[in-house]
């Protein structure tokens, strides 16, 4: 659930009786245009509490990419995969073309993706925050983010690319992150997922997929208050020469 | 509860009453504007709480900095001074000469600060996140970062420090941000705060009282789950133009 | 002689009797304290030698920005304007709009402006480079160049973009400089020119003007072969508290 | 040659009469402290010119690293062989243990080598130039410099520390690169040479001896005024696909 940026979830309705006077109210406030998706949302999520007897929302995952040979773009749906790993995330997987600045707005969490171009971010994904979402800039704070791209060959700048898609992130407000893990030996995705090329390997797989799934892991901890997703005690695998 | 600097908290709501006022007060919220009296009548909610039945953790913040010349400790104390200016937070502000691992280890929210070194962090720091915390690395995830740095003169590097201690932040598995918000006309802190020398006017003490302030703020928010302090709503002034 | 981008000059002396006048000047500077003695002398070595028999190539320098509300533009101008302090330089100033590829190919220094927009390089900027340059990529290596920014307010992130401006020009091969001169008490330009704003104060619109003679001057020595020009001995101010 | 920074060579000297007064004028020279390197060196260029008819100075290469576990340490002898590859380079090759101030003084051309330890520089390193350094600042502009680093594992931060030890080198006012070059299939040095842990493959290896050559090509064009070393018309290879 967020109005305009503000994440609100996580709290424990232990009373069918309750959620009913809850929902009451929030009926009334979807007569207003702008809280009406706040009340859809909170009112499916209560509807899924009635049969679990916990209310908890879903937190809302957007992989953005752009992508021109196709390599980012098949990063892109690894990232989502990895994302839907964790249960109780609603992830959308879409292109810059595809998207509209609602789709950056109504997401809780947000993985970037630009292939690497002369050293930085595509023109084409730098103009979608340029242009696209520069009205929204100061409204969406909080969200959080990472990044992810493929470069022509290892050394060739991915890094310093998910650098500048997260300084751009940073910009908006947004708290970035990159990941702890390896994901295989000597390959890891410290500032954001990096391949050369495709990603073919399984461990250029792997990356984009362990960067979703730590994206949702930390929406679900932060944002839905799953506490027990959190990767430092959900008892998944992070090091491949772990037990 | 904390476990190897796992964040885990949250509130319970264990009275059927408290949630009949909640729910009440959302009711009421429904047809005010809803950004700005929804947050305070949440709040409003949650300081009953305080007295009666809800439980909420009290985030840790740390201010850890280095300085040679007085310069980034004055910048530190600042930044404190924010921090504290979020009820509920336990705020402590130590040098690296201070501190010791544990310091980090207990901490939700971190403000780290470096003079600007010849482009850079001071090696001293860097001593500290390379030696000091070494066997901690991996093990406390998930905290929530900013930097701010002091430099010899605009254009001197100190946004660079900042990047410098976000990425590694970043690599010990932080969640770090920068902010929005504008202090006063032409003075922000996207990625940190950064000033000129020692912090003597006001906008320039302004902005690392606000790093700490949103360090705050996002602790509250995201880990003890204390909605109300989300500054896109909670109502505190965010730029200098705005009424 | 220009071999697609590859600079290729240096002075010839053809006579043995102006062989002979450096060789005495030489002599003559062995009396004098050295960086500045030397450095003048020679410098009025080659004087006598243009008006005679030695040749000396021409330096071009390009000012290649973005400008979206004229901040960038008039750095530009300033810019230019600093290159041109330098003899014997060929310095042109155009935006984007204005310049083609041919003008990047042609130059032997690059100053390199852009907005800071969203923590970065503007789209327009990279879509220059992106697209316009991309045939050049590998032909115009070892080129000198350097960057400067316009930022909405001081922590705004023009470092950050003065550097993805570096990186992009390292990307294609050029080497990349930044200021150690202060301009004024706490004004400097490590990184590239930077500004909040507009350039109004004399100390905002002296770092762009440095920034251009300090590329003049590195295309002077380097490219032309004018040692006399190096700022470590041409005698010309570079801090304010030195005489 | 190099006196206090300044670079002077190039010019030849086509009589052998004229040689031995310019040795004469220095030799005078030589009883002045602070020219004596200057005369020797120069005087060495000489007479090797006396049994080549033109005498060109000899640049000067250091490679200076730090290294922890041996990886670093390896690159260096790596990138040292790459500019021995040039003729007429002077290439010495020192850990910062071995180091002093003056071997960063007396060089033309860095090649700066650190292990990415927590995304970043080693502090010994930074300790280096924050320290050992310290007073030089300012004295020692117009160098080329590049750098070298080795990762725990790819995407684990080397680009981001590469990044970092070429902003310190600008910070000391020198003119930094990259590499365009492609050593193997999807294997480059945009912006230094990269591995994760030891140069074990051949493209791991050829990485930093691509960047020592590069080093040795833009000294020997730059300082040396060899231009007929300039990488886009050397006729050396670049690119594996190229014939």
């Amino acid at each position: 659930m967020q109005v305009r940026g503000l994440p609100f979830r996580g709290f424990s309705v232990s009373s069918l009786f309750l959620q009913y006077l809850l929902i009451r109210a929030l009926h009334e406030t979807s007569r207003l245009p702008i809280q009406q998706e706040f009340a859809q949302t909170l009112q499916s999520g209560l509807k899924l509490g009635h049969s679990q007897a916990i209310c908890v929302g879903m937190g809302k995952i957007l992989v953005l990419y752009h992508s021109k040979d196709g390599a980012t773009a098949q990063m892109a749906e690894l990232v989502a995969e990895g994302a839907r790993s964790i249960d109780g995330m609603e992830v959308s997987c879409k292109s810059i073309a595809e998207a509209t600045r609602l789709d950056v707005v109504a997401c809780d969490g947000l993985a970037l993706g630009s292939p690497t171009h002369m050293g930085g971010i595509a023109w084409e994904m730098k103009k979608f925050w340029d242009v696209e979402m520069a009205n929204d800039w100061g409204h969406i704070d909080g969200k959080i983010g990472c990044a992810f791209s493929s470069q022509g060959g290892w050394g060739g700048g991915a890094e310093l690319t998910c650098q500048a898609l997260l300084n751009m992130m940073m910009n908006y407000g947004m708290l970035t992150f990159g990941v702890t893990d390896y994901v295989a030996h000597q390959f890891t995705l410290h500032y954001g997922a990096t391949v050369a090329g495709q990603p073919r390997t399984e461990r250029e797989q792997d990356a984009p997929r362990r960067l979703g799934q730590r994206l949702a892991e930390w929406v679900a901890v932060y944002v839905d208050g799953r506490r027990a997703e959190h990767p430092l005690t959900s008892g998944r695998k992070r090091f491949p020469w772990s037990d």
